[in-house]
This record gives structure tokens, C-alpha cells and sequence, in this order.
């Protein structure tokens, strides 16, 4: 294989990255709704911790663990901050909705 | 799905996204090598940059630019250090090979 075949393929992994990092994202935004609605806080250490044992116990290479962790730490980072974003501009969207209900429009 | 099941559904994900990175490793291992053989740099800035480009140019979100962005600066940089080591490594061990050979061990 030469340079671009390498180049290539690294495209192509990327390609399914994008998309799963993408997925990620959505269960994570999906779980930070879950959490509004029962009360619970966006952060949880204790789940923090559980995925990067995780990941990094099922890693075999070439990555190093302390590479694995580090690349896991980014991406619980990413993945967190949109899922807070995302819920507090919905949270924000209905508080907004649910007073523009309580104050009735004048008649003109 | 309960919060357990969003859980699961991460924890899936991660485990495809471990596989994955280090596929993408494993074939910047096999660049470096190329490289070395054709005595090109190990850092190819333009070629970063089309990563990026690449990356960022099919995202769909809910992953914003940006985060995309920083992501892939951080698996770039992981994948650059691994290719790197190895290469290295593998360029000392011949080295050192070839000055063993060289020297012929005195007859006791």
C-alpha cells in the first residue's frame, strides 16, 4: 500500500467516527433529558469514571490506555457540554412558553 | 429507555469507538513506516488540515463544528505521537542491529 491507500483508509475510518461520535452525542442529549425531567444533575463523576474504566479495560492496543483515556476525557467532555446546552435552551424554551401563556394578549 | 438503557447504548457505542481509534493508529503506525522509507516527515501540516476539512465537511451534528474540530485535533495528535514512538523505536532497534553486526563477538 502507498501513502494514499493509507490516507485513504484513515478517510474512510474517519468517515464511521464522525458518525459515532455523532451518536454519542445523541444518547448523551437523550440521557440529559431523561435527567431533567427526573430532577437529576448533568454531571456524574461516579459515571464518568465507570466509562473510561470501561474503555480503557477493553483497549488492547495500539493506543496506549493513558492515549485511550485521554481521547475519552475529550469526548465525555464534548458529549456533556452539548448535552447541557441542549437542555437548558429546551428548559429555557418552555419557561418562556409557559408565562407568554399566563399573560393573555389585549384585545386591540 | 430508562437511564440505564442510554447507558448501555453508550457503552456500545464506546466500544466500537475504541476499535475504531485504534484502527486509525494502527494505520498511521503503517504511514510512518512508509515515510521513514521514503526519509518524508512524520508531521505533514497540509495534510492535518485536510483532515479537519474532511471531518467537518461531513458532519451532520448534533456534534457542533467546532466540537468536531477539536475532537480530531486530539485523535490527530494521539495518532502523530504513536506513529512517532514507533517509528523511533523500530529506527533505534535497527540501528543498534546493525552495529551488533558490525562488532564481532570476541572468541572466549
Amino acid at each position: 500500500m502507498e501513502i494514499e491507500d493509507w490516507r485513504d483508509e484513515i478517510d474512510r475510518l474517519d468517515e464511521q467516527l464522525v458518525k459515532l461520535l455523532n451518536a454519542r452525542s445523541q444518547c448523551a442529549i437523550e440521557l440529559g433529558r431523561l435527567k431533567r425531567e427526573l430532577g437529576l444533575p448533568i454531571y456524574s463523576p461516579d459515571r464518568e469514571r465507570e466509562v473510561i474504566a470501561h474503555v480503557t479495560g477493553i483497549n488492547h492496543g495500539p493506543l496506549e490506555r493513558d492515549a485511550v483515556r485521554r481521547l475519552f476525557e475529550r469526548i465525555i467532555d464534548e458529549s456533556r457540554s452539548l448535552e447541557r446546552a441542549t437542555v437548558e435552551k429546551e428548559t429555557n424554551f418552555r419557561a418562556k412558553n409557559a408565562k407568554a401563556r399566563k399573560v393573555p394578549k389585549k384585545r386591540s
